[in-house]
C-alpha cells in the first residue's frame, strides 16, 4: 500500500451508493462539518451564523432539499441544536475481548451491584425532586391565593387582580428568563426530548446538570403562576436528567463527578437508566408506581427488556416508598402550605362503584367526543407551536414578549371569568366551610355575599391538582352550575393549547385530565337523570377520554388514573372510555408526542417499515461517498478524513499485500480514531507488525463519556512527522459489524437496525467481485424525507397517500 | 449447469461448516427423518418405535451426545414430541411483493378490522371459558363439599370419608384418563408450552381443538378433586389455544373452518393473537385485566411491541367486560352453586391500610424467607418432576398410576389432617353462621360438637377460592390457631409439589398463592404484636413474598394482587415484598417458568448472550454439510434432497453461466418447495427463461396453515419424466434474507436471531474466494447444549461456571 496524500479526497470504497455526492448529503455528517468546525458543544448553539440561521429557517418551515440533512438539527427545548446518534452496539475488538476475558465474578458483581444502586439513588432523588416541585407549587401557588382570597374576601377586587396579575407575571417570566437565558433545553414538558434519546437520538445540554436545575425551579415558577402547565412532563424530564447525570457519574462541568460512580461505559447501560428515570418521574407526579413503569413502557421507550422492567418496577417502588416518607414528614406540618392537593392521589370517596347496561350509552358517547376532543386537540396545539416556532425563532426578547403575553391574557382569563357566573347559595349539609377561606376549597367566595360561593371562581382560583380533586370527588353533583362548567371546560382546553408551546417548563399531562374532568362532568350533567353514575365518575371518565385521545396511551393511563383515584371497580368502564377514544382520535391524526417528535425533527426510528420500504433495496437509499481506512493507515489520512467529513463510523478493509483479496476487517468509530491519535502509539512503517498495540491500552479509555461529550479532531496536535507515520487499526476494529447485502429490502434492513438498535449498518456487494464494502447505513437514511428525496417521482404519489394513511392505521397495525 | 443423477447427494455449497456430518447433526433435521418418514403428524406421537423410545430416554436422562438433536423432542404436556421452529420472518420473494403491491386500502382495512375482530372474540371466548370452569368446578367441587359436609355434620365420618375419596378418586382419574388418552398435549399447566410457542417452537396438537376441550374439561375434573392445582394455568393454555385456533380459521381436522377467519398467513400474525390469548388467560383467571396484559408481557411473551400491548389490553378488556355480565347473570341465582369464590375477587375489607416503620422488620422478614421458600419450592418441583417424567415414560397405565396414587393420598391428608387440630369455640360477634352449613365458609364443623368448629377443616375443606378468601379476611386475626396454620401451610406446599407433574391440566398459581397465604399468617402469627398490621393483610404479602419467591414475576403479581384485593394502599408493601423475595430467590436458581422449559427440553432462545459466545465466531458453531440449490434446479434433485434431510431452509444460489460468479441468490423455505412440487409448474430446459412463472401461483398458496400443520415430500407423487424437468426457483425465493460474516461473534448473531424473530440465518464468507455462503444458523445452534458439544474442552470448565452463575446472575442484569 502506498502512503496517500493527506489531501487525497479519500478512497471511495464502493461504487453502488452512487448518487448525489453533495458534500452536505454525507453519511451522518454533523451540520457544518465542511467549515471544518463541529458546533456540537457550541454552548450557545441558537447563535451560529447566517448560514445556520437559514438552515433553521429552512427546518423550521419544513421546506427540505433533496439532501439528507434535514434531520441533522431538531428543536431539543426551546433551540435548535445539532443532534447525534447514540451508541447501543458493543463495539467488540480486541482491547474489549482481552478486557471482557479478565472480567471475573468480582466485576460482574460489582456492575449488577452498581446498577441496582443506581436504581435506588435515582428513585429516591426523583422522588425528592418531585415533593420538592409539589412543596414549592403548593406553597408559592398557595401564598398567591391566600393573599388573592383574603383581598377578595374584604372585597378590594382591584389590588387582589392586581397582585395575582402581578405575582403570576413575575412567576411566568422568573420560568422564562431561566429557561431562555441559562438552559433552552429545559422548555417544554421534554418527554419528546426523552423520547428521542431513548430511541438513539442525543443532543447537548438535554440530560445537563443546569438544564435539570431550570427545569425543577422553572416547572414550580411556571406552574406556580397559574399558566394552564402541568408538572408531570417536567418531573419525567427531571427523572431522566438525574439517571442521565447520575449513570455518567456525575456532572463533569461543574467538577461534580463520583469517581465510585463512573461505571457505565456505554450509552447502553445509560438508556436503561434513563428510562427508570422516566418511569421514576411519572411515578413522582402521580403517586402512580406501577402507571409510571407502564408509561416508561408504553410511550417512553422504543427498547424494552423484561430485565429493564423489573429495575423499572425497582425504581418506581423506591419512589412510592420515599414519597410516602416525605408526606408523612409533612403531615405533622413542617411543609407550609402543604394542602391536601401536594401529591395528586384523589379519593373517589363512592365506596362501591356500580354501573349497569343502561350506563353504557352515555359512557360511549362520552368515549366517542372525548377522541374527536382529543385528536382537534392535537391538531390545534400542532399548528399552535408551529406559530410559536416562528415567533420564538426571531430572537430571545420574543420569546419572553410571548410568555409575558401569555400570562397576562392567562390572569386576565382565569380573574374575569368568574365575573359571569351566578352566585350559588351554600349548600347546608357540607361538612367543608362555606365559604372557603385560605387557599383551596370547593367554595370560594368571590365576588359574592356572604354565604355564596362563585362555583366558576371555585374552578379557576384554585391550583391544578385542588381544581382536579373538587371535580372528581363524588356526591357533588349539584355544586357547579352547567354553564360554570361549560365556560371552564373551553378556557381550559384553549389556555392548555396556548400555554405549552412557551420557553418554559410546562407538561400536557395535567392540563389534559383537568379539562378532560371538565368535560365529563358537562357530559354527566347534559346527560342528567339518563345515568346512575355520580358525576366525579364522569370527571374521572372524562380525563380518561380525552388522555386517551390526546396522548392515545391506553395501559398506563388506565393505571394511572386507577392509582390516582383509588378506585379498582371502575376499570372495565375506564378501559371502554379509553378504547374507544383511542380508536375515534386515530382516525383523525398522530398521537400529540408522535407529533411533538417530529414537528422538532426528530430522526425518531419507528419500530415497523412504511410499506415502500418493502419496494426498495438498501442499494437505492445508500447515498454519498464511501470512507474505508486500511487494516495499517497512514495516520495523516486519518486526520484528513476526520477532518473532511463528519462520518462517526468506517469501515476497515484490508487489502493486498495484507490479505489475499480486498477482506472487510470491521468497522472502526471516529471516537475510538481519536483515542489512538492522542494517544499518538504511532508505528514508522506501514508494515510493521503491531500485535501488541492493543496491550498499551484499557477499554476504559475508549468508554464513552455521556450524554452531549465528544471529543473533537480539532483539539489533537500531531506534528509533520506524526503525519507520516502509520497507526495498526486491527485491535481497535470492531470484527463483529452488522451487514446486510445489497439486495436486501429496506423494510428488513430497518427491522434489523431498529431491534437491534444499530448505529451503522455495513452494506455488503451481491457479487464477489466487487469492494468488500459497498455503503454505510445510518438512522438518517431511514427517514421518510431522506428515501422520497431520492425517489421523488417513483413514490411521490404513492408515499403521500401511504403517508397520510399512515398516521392513521399503523398505530392501529 | 449439467442435470445431476437424483441420488447425488447433493453439492455442499461451502467447506467452512464442515464438522461432524452425522446424519442427525444436520441443521434443523426432525427426528428420524432419515428413515424417510416423519412423524410430526403422527397421532399418538408417544407410540414411536425403539429408536424414539431410546432417544426418548436419553433426553429425559439428560445424557446428550455430542450431535446436535438434544433439542428435537421437548415434553410437550405428558408426551414427547418432536418441535418445529415459526417462521416469524415475511418471505420477500416474488409472489409475496406482487402480493403486497396489489394490496389496496381494502385490504389492509380488512386486515386490521379481523384482528380487531378477532381479538374481540378471543376476548369474549376467554371469559366464557374461564367462566364455564369456574361454574364447574363451583358445582361439582360444591356439590362434593356440600354432601361431606352434611354427613359430617350427621356424625357419619366414614361414609363422608368415603365419598370424599371416590369423588376425588374419580374426579381425577377422569381427568387423567382424557389427558393420557385423548389430548397428551393438555397435561400440566401449558405455560412453559405458551412461552415455548411465542419463543418460536412449535409442536404437533399444543393448540388444537382435542388440547382446547380436554384442558377445560380436565381442569374442572382436577380441580374440583381436592388435588392441589389451580385453574390459571390451564386457563392461560385455554386463551392461546382458543386464539391460535381462531387465528388459523378454525380446526381443520373436524371439519369446523370459517372461511372468513382464515385471514391470518403467517406465524407472525398468529403468535400476537396467542400472546393476547395468554393475557386474556389470566384475566379470566383472576378477573385482572391489567395484571394479564403485563402477565403475558412479564413471564409469556419473547416479542413485544407497543400496538400488541393495546391489542392484548382490548382482549383483557374484553374479558373484563363479559365475565362482569355473565357474574350479573349469575347473582339471579342461575348458576346453581355458584358462590363468592366463583371468579376470585378478594375485597380485603380493611378500609384504610396503615403502616408503620415498625412493620418494616417483620415485611422484610417475610420476604427474604418468602424467597427461600419460593426457591425450594422450584427446586423440590424440579425433583419431583424429574421422578414423575421417569414414570410417565413406562407408559399410560404408569401416569394413572401415578395419578390414581397422589389423589388418594391428597384425600387421605384432608380428610385425616384435620383431625389432629383442637375444636374451637365459635365467635360470639361473627354474622356468619357457626358452624358454616354448606359448601364453604370460615367456620367449617368437622368432627366437632356444637357451637364450636375445626380451624383446620376450615381451611382444607372448602375450594381454593374459597380458602384464600378465608385467609385474606380482615378482622380474623383469633380464628386460626397457629398450628393449624402451621399444618396447612407444610400440607399445601408439598401436596402442591406433588401435584404438579401429573398426567392432567395442573396450575400452579393458585396452589402457591395459597400456601403463601398460609406462610403469611403464619408470620403473622409468629410476628404476634410486633407488628400492627391484620393478619389478612399478612397473608396477602405472604402470597406475594412466594410468587416472588418461585414465579419471579414482579410486576405482574404486584398488579394480579392488586386486582385480586382491591386495594391500591397496600402497592408499597407488596412491591417492597416482592423486590425482596425475588432477589433472594435468585441467588438460588431459576424461576419456576424457565426450570420447566428447560426441563421439559425446549430449544427456548433467551434474550441475551452467554458470556462465553463473545469469544466463538459463528463459524465456530455452524454445523453439518451444507444443502443449495440452483437458481434453475432439477425436480429430482429437490425431491431427493427434501426426502434425504431435514432442513426447513436451502440457499438458493446462481452459479454460471446464469451469473459471472456464484453468487447467492435468497433462501428457499421446505414449505414453499412442497408447493411448488405440488403444483408441477416444471420447465424443460434448464436454461428457459421463466420470468412468468410466478403468475401462476398467488401468495395464499405459500400462506402457512397454523401450528402443528406441515405438508410431507412423501405425499407428493412425481412420474420419472416430471423427475427429469427443471423448476426456477427465483420467484419463490426469499430474496432478503438476514446475514452475517462468519467472522461474526455468537453473541451479536444471537442478539440479531433473537430480536429480529428468526428461523434461519445465513452464514456469509469473509473472503470472496470461498463460495457465496457458507452455511445456516439455527435456533439449535445457538444452544447451550450444542456448543458445549462443539467446544467441550475449551469451555467445559468456564461454561459450568457461567453456567450456574448464569442461573443466578442473568435474571438480575
Amino acid at each position: 500500500m502506498a502512503p496517500r496524500d493527506p489531501k487525497d479526497g479519500g478512497g471511495r470504497g464502493g461504487g453502488s451508493g452512487g448518487g448525489a455526492a453533495d458534500p452536505e448529503d454525507d453519511i451522518e455528517a454533523p451540520l457544518l462539518a465542511s467549515s471544518g468546525s463541529s458546533f456540537f458543544f457550541d454552548p450557545a448553539c441558537e447563535d451560529g451564523g447566517e448560514e445556520q440561521r437559514r438552515r433553521r429557517r429552512r427546518f423550521l418551515h419544513g421546506s427540505h432539499t433533496l439532501s439528507n440533512t434535514t434531520s441533522q438539527v431538531a428543536l431539543v427545548g426551546a433551540d435548535v441544536c445539532p443532534i447525534e446518534s447514540l451508541d447501543y452496539e458493543l463495539v467488540e475488538n480486541d482491547v474489549f475481548k482481552q478486557d471482557w476475558r479478565a472480567r471475573g465474578r468480582g466485576h460482574i458483581l460489582r456492575y449488577v451491584a452498581l446498577k441496582w444502586a443506581l436504581c435506588f439513588l435515582v428513585g429516591a432523588l426523583v422522588a425528592a425532586a418531585g415533593f420538592v416541585a409539589n412543596i414549592g407549587v403548593e406553597n408559592v401557588a398557595g401564598s398567591k391565593f391566600v393573599v388573592t382570597s383574603n383581598l377578595m374576601l374584604e372585597g378590594k377586587h382591584r389590588s387582589a387582580f392586581a397582585v395575582f396579575l402581578a405575582s403570576n407575571f413575575v412567576l411566568t417570566m422568573l420560568a422564562a428568563v431561566l429557561t431562555v437565558y441559562v438552559a433552552p433545553a429545559a422548555a417544554g414538558s421534554g418527554i419528546p426530548e426523552v423520547k428521542a434519546y431513548l430511541n438513539g437520538v442525543d443532543a447537548p445540554n438535554i440530560f445537563s446538570l443546569k438544564t435539570l436545575v431550570v427545569k425543577i425551579v422553572g416547572c414550580i415558577a411556571a406552574v406556580s403562576s397559574s399558566l394552564h402547565v402541568g408538572k408531570a412532563g417536567p418531573l419525567v424530564h427531571t427523572g431522566a436528567c438525574i439517571a442521565s447525570i447520575l449513570g455518567q457519574g456525575g456532572s463533569s462541568k461543574y467538577g461534580m463527578t463520583c469517581k465510585w460512580l463512573r461505571y457505565f461505559k456505554n450509552d447502553r447501560d445509560r438508556r436503561d437508566l434513563v428510562t427508570c428515570g422516566s418511569a421514576a418521574g411519572i411515578a413522582a407526579a402521580f403517586r402512580a408506581p406501577v402507571g409510571g413503569v407502564l408509561f416508561a413502557l408504553e410511550t417512553v421507550s422504543s427498547w424494552w427488556r423484561s430485565a429493564l422492567l423489573w429495575r423499572a418496577f425497582f425504581t418506581t417502588a423506591m419512589v412510592a416508598v420515599v414519597l410516602r416518607a416525605l408526606i408523612d414528614f409533612c403531615k405533622s406540618g413542617k411543609c407550609g402550605l402543604f394542602g391536601k392537593g401536594g401529591l395528586i392521589m384523589f379519593d373517589v370517596t363512592a365506596d362501591y362503584v356500580t354501573y349497569h347496561l343502561v350506563d353504557l350509552p352515555p359512557v360511549i358517547t362520552l368515549g366517542v367526543f372525548g377522541g374527536i376532543l382529543g385528536s382537534l386537540y392535537n391538531f390545534f396545539l400542532d399548528k399552535v407551536l408551529r406559530l410559536y416556532n416562528l415567533i420564538n425563532e426571531k430572537g430571545k426578547t420574543y420569546k419572553l414578549v410571548l410568555a409575558a403575553t401569555v400570562t397576562v391574557c392567562t390572569s386576565c382569563c382565569l380573574f374575569g371569568l368568574p365575573w359571569i357566573a351566578a352566585c350559588k347559595p351554600c349548600p347546608s349539609d357540607t361538612e367543608e366551610a362555606c365559604p372557603s377561606i385560605g387557599r383551596s376549597g370547593n367554595f370560594k367566595k368571590f365576588q359574592c355575599g356572604m354565604n355564596e360561593y362563585n362555583d366558576l371562581a371555585s374552578l379557576f382560583f384554585n391550583t391544578n391538582d385542588d381544581t382536579i380533586r373538587n371535580l372528581y370527588s363524588a356526591g357533588t353533583d349539584d355544586e357547579f352550575h352547567i354553564s360554570s362548567i361549560l365556560v371552564f371546560f373551553a378556557a381550559s382546553y384553549f389556555l392548555g393549547i396556548f400555554s405549552y408551546g412557551l420557553a418554559l417548563p410546562s407538561g400536557l399531562f395535567v392540563p389534559v385530565i383537568l379539562t378532560g374532568a371538565a368535560y365529563g362532568r358537562l357530559v354527566g350533567m347534559l346527560v342528567g337523570s339518563q345515568s346512575t353514575l355520580d358525576h366525579g365518575l364522569f370527571a374521572v371518565l372524562g380525563s380518561a377520554a380525552l388522555l386517551g385521545g390526546s396522548m392515545r396511551m391506553t395501559v398506563s393511563v388506565c393505571v394511572i388514573l386507577l392509582e390516582l383515584t383509588n378506585n379498582l371497580l371502575m376499570l372495565p368502564l375506564v378501559m371502554l372510555v379509553l378504547l374507544i377514544s383511542k380508536v375515534v382520535a386515530d382516525a383523525f391524526n398522530a398521537n400529540v408526542y408522535d407529533l411533538l417528535v417530529r414537528l422538532k425533527g426528530f430522526p425518531h426510528l419507528e419500530g415497523y417499515a412504511e410499506p415502500y420500504m418493502r419496494q426498495l433495496s438498501v442499494s437505492d437509499v445508500v447515498t454519498g461517498p464511501l470512507q474505508t481506512f486500511n487494516g495499517i493507515e497512514k495516520v495523516g489520512h486519518i486526520v484528513h478524513v476526520l477532518k473532511t467529513t463528519g462520518h462517526n463510523g468506517f469501515p476497515v478493509v484490508d487489502e493486498p499485500p495484507f490479505s489475499d483479496c480486498p477482506t472487510l476487517y470491521g468497522l472502526i468509530l471516529r471516537d475510538h480514531l481519536l483515542v489512538l491519535l492522542r494517544k499518538k502509539d504511532f508505528i514508522h512503517n506501514c508494515t510493521a507488525s503491531t500485535l501488541n498495540a492493543s496491550k498499551h491500552f484499557t477499554n476504559d479509555e475508549f468508554a464513552k463519556r455521556g450524554s452531549g461529550k465528544q471529543d473533537r479532531i480539532e483539539d489533537i496536535e500531531l506534528s509533520a512527522e506524526e503525519l507520516e507515520m502509520f497507526v495498526d487499526l486491527h485491535p481497535f476494529t470492531n470484527t463483529s459489524p452488522y451487514t446486510v447485502l445489497e439486495t436486501m429490502s429496506l423494510a428488513k434492513a430497518l427491522i434489523l437496525f431498529r431491534e437491534v438498535g444499530l448505529r451503522h449498518l455495513l452494506v455488503l456487494p451481491k457479487s464477489s467481485k466487487r469492494a468488500p464494502v459497498v455503503g454505510i447505513l445510518t438512522r438518517h437514511d431511514f427517514m421518510p424525507e431522506h428515501i422520497l428525496g431520492l425517489h421523488p417521482f417513483l413514490f411521490k404519489s404513492r408515499w403521500k397517500k401511504v403517508r397520510l394513511g399512515k398516521l392513521k392505521m399503523t398505530s392501529i397495525l
